[in-house]
């Protein structure tokens, strides 16, 4: 009976992931219900001693060498969770390395579709590439294989698609807020503007004053920030390269 | 008979769009079932002879003066749709004058929930304001009253929320293209930073290589798009942005 139950948890994937920042905390509940997951604090690698199949190291890009040096040697793939971070990064200390990359943007709090996040996979060897594979097909059918420099493009290509469009976005609820209106009646606009990148190449849909070049509304609009000499430096730059991408 | 007929669609509102452009076309389409609506070309404006109740002149913001003056003398509500020219404008031809301003981007072709979209009004005075309110209302519950200053600074948060944040996205699907990586895997990415909005101030929830300060990853970015210097100009502007949005 005993050994009935062991060899029936042996047929699943058992899984470590260390770190519990926003990636490792969703690693974690992404995984739970398709493999056994442990969790660990990123100063306690080295006390990683069960068998696993994948330890995930989902720390922040400084701490990979650390928490990569500190795992004992295992038989497991392990992998970083980095889009910036090479795979090469892991070679001194193990052996069966590779990237296991989700392109998402994670807060701790949110519940998200996991099936919907695209996992970049990159491993030492096929085998190791096929296991991160397997792995990732279990949460999401988005599965890419991307090698390091794909990697990082993908990730510059998402810091100007999230982060700097955040930027944006708190640029304007900044000008909402200098003039006393309300910051979401901008929330149905920068949905549909969202949206519209699934129906549309944005360069084909961009609207607004600079796609019109429209100079009387950019002169009003350039006046109404001369208090403010980076927003203005952004209007001018974004509204230059609008009306380049037109010609 | 026939006169009951009349008398009961005289108790529908009785509106002209002038323009068919994007917000004409979804003007007509959002009124049709609550308002008796008519459709004019542009050109045609000094052609609406019949009684209407309102006159909104959904046309580029240089072809407003052009069609507030061929428009004939009315006893109408006669409002443009814009957000960047003054209540003003309208004010030598007509006498009920108004401003009836949709904030969101329309594309022709597109179904659209109108009842969640932000309607701003102004009127020439409280009775027009009123009557304004009173038909944005029948389309949406979301009406406010924006005078023609804060209506310019709403429609200049509405270019870095919409216009500059599809520019990005534009940046963001050439960076892609060139590394031979499929764009749509940056659209779940996408979709949660404008779904994050609703849930928490974009100053706070700002995430990326900036935000965290890592040098490493900004100056491997930075080397990246060393031969691209548009980008580059935008990568450093709205990284020195974020990295001084957090001190």
């Amino acid at each position: 009976m005993k050994k009935e139950e062991s060899s029936k948890s042996g047929c699943q994937l058992r899984v470590a992931v260390v770190g519990r920042g926003n990636v490792g905390t969703h690693l974690v509940k992404a995984l739970t219900p398709l493999a056994i997951v442990e969790s660990f604090d990123s100063r306690r690698a080295s006390e990683i001693k069960c068998e696993f199949d994948y330890i995930l190291i989902a720390v922040s890009d400084r701490a990979i060498h650390d928490v990569a040096a500190a795992l004992p040697k295992s038989d497991a793939v392990v992998a970083h969770t980095s889009g910036s971070i090479p795979l090469e990064a892991l070679q001194p200390f193990q052996s069966k390395i590779g990237v296991f990359y989700p392109l998402q943007t994670f807060s701790k709090e949110k519940t998200m579709d996991y099936s919907e996040i695209p996992f970049f996979m990159e491993g030492i060897d096929d085998e190791t590439t096929e296991k991160l594979r397997e792995l990732a097909l279990k949460i999401s059918p988005s599965v890419y294989l991307a090698d390091s420099e794909q990697r990082k493009k993908l990730h510059l290509a998402s810091v100007f698609a999230c982060n700097f469009v955040n930027y944006l976005y708190s640029n304007a609820w900044q000008i909402m807020d200098d003039a006393g209106l309300p910051t979401e009646v901008l929330i149905p606009l920068i949905h549909e503007t969202a949206e519209k990148v699934s129906r549309i190449n944005p360069k084909d849909g961009q609207t607004g004053p600079a796609a019109r070049k429209d100079l009387p509304v950019i002169h009003s609009h350039l006046a109404m920030l001369e208090n403010d000499s980076h927003k203005a430096q952004i209007y001018r730059l974004l509204t230059e390269g609008i009306m380049n991408l037109k010609e």
